[in-house]
């Protein structure tokens, strides 16, 4: 899976392919576009030769006008994109800067003010001002896009640009997510979706920080998957009649955690009964209808917490892939023609996809 | 408010007053008991001469078997009781231990094992061995109390043992509630019943901690007092139609945490209404029935948390009284006769209490 | 002590006044220089107009070439500068950026990269690439500076501008002194220079975030001024002969932290001996020849630390100056006409300034 | 490596073997002496039947009058121990308690009065009424020991009494030293003495926790060992003329963290060189004249700290164990008789031990 030879990043074509969709509803299909030259880069700015593009249940529900909000028309979605530099705007403030040729990751949240509380208190995700790929402005389903320097997540050279992208937003959210857990070295945490896209990442990240993990997901393979990653306790779904009753068998008692990675409020609701005291649910997963009932009375007796978690800040984006460089988390992809692409919607609306799809582009 | 001065402490009746409920639904009565003896103290144990004993809204819940768990009966309820060290068993352990006369606090906690993970990880409120003054063993409303002298607070001489009372259960609930809320110097909280028992003590830790604070509570002697804490915003609950939007108005914006010290559950609902990004909503006050309704989309989009917080561990306990002793914090409270106990009790569920009551048993 | 009503600040001259040094060594000289027109700004770029700025001991110490760092020659000094902005490069990024009228602070740090492991972190004051003011750069003793509107820090409206100058290096230093000290309330702090230009300000920031100060310092009007902030103890080290054992005296122990403002090592020999366990020296004050011994065995029998502070991130330098619009602190500060800058660098040289000197420049 | 079956731990003798020093400088040799019985033991006491205790360089210190504090005469060492409970005084507090045949480690802290602030505060190793075993009381050379049970480690199932024996001190340590370096994922940091008793736990809790590892050592048989732990770079100290210099070769730049493991003063002076930015030294290994400058000015200038590091506190040993338990670290033991340890002693003298000796009482 080794990276493509990128010896002639400095020839800009003058136009490139990109997966659109004219409206909200529509497949993306590959088009021709004009593509950004360097001399109309902004101060700040780089032009970006996306090598790999992870594709993300999140893509297809903003697309089809699933997500929290509309993206802008015609959509170019992708928010998992990796690639390099090849072509900068003018460097301000001080320091060099990246340079031409330099490996980055195009992430979901593509530029925050930098200036506001949140970003100043390291909480970028939380901007009032943020933009995101694939929904305010144009992702990274194309050959070439534009990104302001200070947000391109630099790739370690040791990751591959394949394995680099999914982390980019599943890796990046379940590892944040896991960090807003706050646990401890040889806690419980429960997974539910682990086999999933997000859920991997989260099974990954969660034994290299030392934490003991249940994952709830089903079907052989799954397990075999999780097996292999050394998950300690697989609670399969579709075989269990009562699952918070199965995940407190599996641990010998309560969890301190649930990581919910799937977009169901089920999860939510068996989370509430199999969580102890000072435990915390981590919501991730966005449920179509999200609405569910808590006991302000249990929560106060147990001294827990239910937290949302969003994408993460910089500089997780860069620890996120440190695992990778390390050693200790591996992407689970798979590799797809960019033609494909709207194939591959497809095959995530039925839940046929296994890991995280990841398309070329070069 | 000077205490007694109180020399005699040791010479120990045969029987003492206490304010007993035979049964659930009873109010209580005073009546003489045997008081425990010298000689029958355990290691580890004292015998304490309660001088005040602050009254509880959840003491009357308690009582009247309206709280999360039934007592044992007959009921001595207190579970804020302030007094001496009259009598102490063989001391454990290396260090000298407690000494005769030491003043000491009686909090809700009345004991935890020390050993498990909560506890020690400094977390004894959440021990699941807990005892409980007043619900799982006898509490202060009594004048004489026997206690593990590890659970046992002590009182710095600069706090008067009246005022030192209501910050064993009032202040250092508030208090955790604030640490709970993990906030900044100038971020808003906003605390519904400001003017209440919990609540000034909510007003003035935020205020000491250096957060800007709006109390909401009604009437022209609730703002004043808490004008005189220096509460930022005032909101009438009884005049405001649309109480989020008032408190936006107020703030000019979200809040960054409220901490409901109310028992019910509309302060709940209001508040996710005028929660902002990277917000936190404390639940301290137990409603009676204590279901609501959340959006996890919401949660995740705001990155924001919902946390129960209840009691505090040993040394947030002492940090609560320290700032009492530094002058930051003022107990508001009205000192009535131990054989009052049964009006008061009815005084508070009628909503008639000023300030927090404490009894006094000398 | 109102600011000026700055109605006028769109008309911008061609040249303004500075205070030069030739050459280190040299005491500054008000001249007239060229003004930055806002043609020549570029994209990120603010041009401030300087209307008060606090003169810090360092300012000498880099112009006389005793600083860790020798500065740019022509030296234009100044690093407390607070201002309104009169001229606005083409805004970069989402959201809409500062506008024309805004207050503003220019601080020590002028710049930094905001793209480095340290700048993601939120240490921006560790950038390998930062930019100083009045050494690297051009500083704030002139009527106009430029600057990257990213390390602008904004003053809020009921904070003048006057008052605003000195907590851009003084005030954010020691506060961020004491965050370092990482201490819980009710905790000694031990503040060597109490009545200093940094001292007055860590007593202040020290007492209003609840902790226990026993400041250092000699004469009755410095222990007046010490008094009117509510500082705990005083030590006169004029007059006490050891000043440890004179520490220990006043807190009937050993203290948690030490926060030492002045540029001397004494002061770092003896906290090492009233520091006792679990206890924090934070070194602030830089001596001219920074060298002490320590012994490792007493910090690990202790689990103690010495940690070195400087400066403080973008979103501490706001909540410092937080704490003077909550009205938690208050610049001591004597304002004097920017003709006089020559004398007020004298007057520090030799220890005769009372309180923070500010230069006017309207 | 199986524990023995240990079925007839009721049956308590008279009198036991146990390793006796008579006078400070004495080696020690093994005697009988009288075993305390079930019927003295005080309330909250346990008899623990010793089967496995490690052997500390810290040991031999102390017994050859060479540590921090003299032990009291007649010397009974070991600081780490493992075995089962045999007999219990009564339970005092709620909760069961332990029970009979519990596998606990006895570790270097004995006990802690559990009440002052700074045992509240979670940090009992800095208890001033801290009884330490093998120092101010009997320790673990022999086969059975009476403990509070309060300070007994409890051991996971699947963690060797033998391998659970070393944790108890050298593991701990080294855990805890790393937990003061607060690092995050990615960061490097250098352990002079890797290969040693402690540094082989610092450098597999450094990977454990995600941190990349400069091991410091000499000889082809400790980078053997490292390289088995996956550590990432080895400076060999009898080769490397310039170490500093050498380790910033290994890393590409300056360490964010040493953790000292030695006991001599030069890998302390050499670290102040090789550390960076917002970096810490965390001092573990007690040098015999523990004295080294320190540059005030440069740890101000770096942001970076200086930690004295020591023991651990009860929930952080429990962690401690559970990496052992996790599979993330494996002591390197070398099991030896009982009536070996004087032998071993002067193995530990001349540094002839590979790994951690284990001496075996059963």
């Amino acid at each position: 899976m080794a990276d493509p030879i990128f010896e002639n990043f400095k020839d800009i074509p003058t136009t490139h392919k990109a997966a659109i969709s004219d409206h909200v509803g529509d497949y993306p299909t590959i088009r021709t576009v004009p593509t950004p030259q360097p001399s109309s880069l902004k101060p700040g700015e780089a032009l970006v030769r996306i090598v790999y593009a992870g594709v993300c249940h999140t893509d297809v529900s903003i697309t089809m006008g699933k997500g929290t909000d509309l993206p802008v028309e015609p959509i170019i979605g992708g928010h998992e994109g990796a690639g390099y530099i090849v072509a900068l705007g003018e460097h301000l403030g001080p320091g060099k800067g990246p340079k031409l040729g330099d490996r980055v990751g195009v992430k979901f949240m593509a530029d925050s003010c930098l200036t506001c509380d949140e970003c100043l208190d390291g909480a970028e995700e939380s901007c009032p001002d943020i933009a995101i790929n694939g929904t305010t402005q144009e992702g990274c389903f194309q050959e070439f896009i534009v990104s302001r320097t200070v947000h391109l997540t630099p790739i370690p050279d040791d990751v591959s640009l394949a394995e680099a992208a999914p982390i980019l937003c599943a890796g990046l959210t379940t590892y944040k997510g896991l960090l807003n857990a706050n646990l401890r070295e040889g806690d419980w945490v429960v997974i539910p979706g682990a086999g999933g896209g997000l859920g991997h990442f989260a099974v990954q990240y969660a034994i290299a920080m030392n934490y003991r993990v249940v994952g709830i997901d089903t079907g052989e393979e799954k397990k075999q998957l999780l097996d292999s990653y050394g998950c300690h306790k697989f609670v399969d779904f579709a075989i269990e009649k009562d699952i918070p009753k199965a995940v407190e068998i599996a641990i010998g008692g309560k969890a301190k955690a649930a990581i919910i990675t799937t977009g169901v409020i089920q999860p939510y609701q068996q989370a509430l009964k199999y969580l102890g005291i000072r435990s915390t649910l981590v919501c991730i997963g966005l449920p179509h209808n999200g609405l569910f009932e808590i006991d302000a009375c249990q929560l106060i007796i147990n001294s827990s917490k239910i937290v949302g978690s969003s994408l993460s800040n910089r500089i997780e984006a860069k620890r996120a892939l440190t695992f990778v460089s390390m050693g200790k988390v591996k992407p689970n992809i798979e590799i797809k023609e960019f033609k494909e692409l709207s194939n591959v919607f497809k095959d995530l609306q039925v839940g046929k996809a296994k890991g995280r799809i990841v398309v070329k582009l070069f």
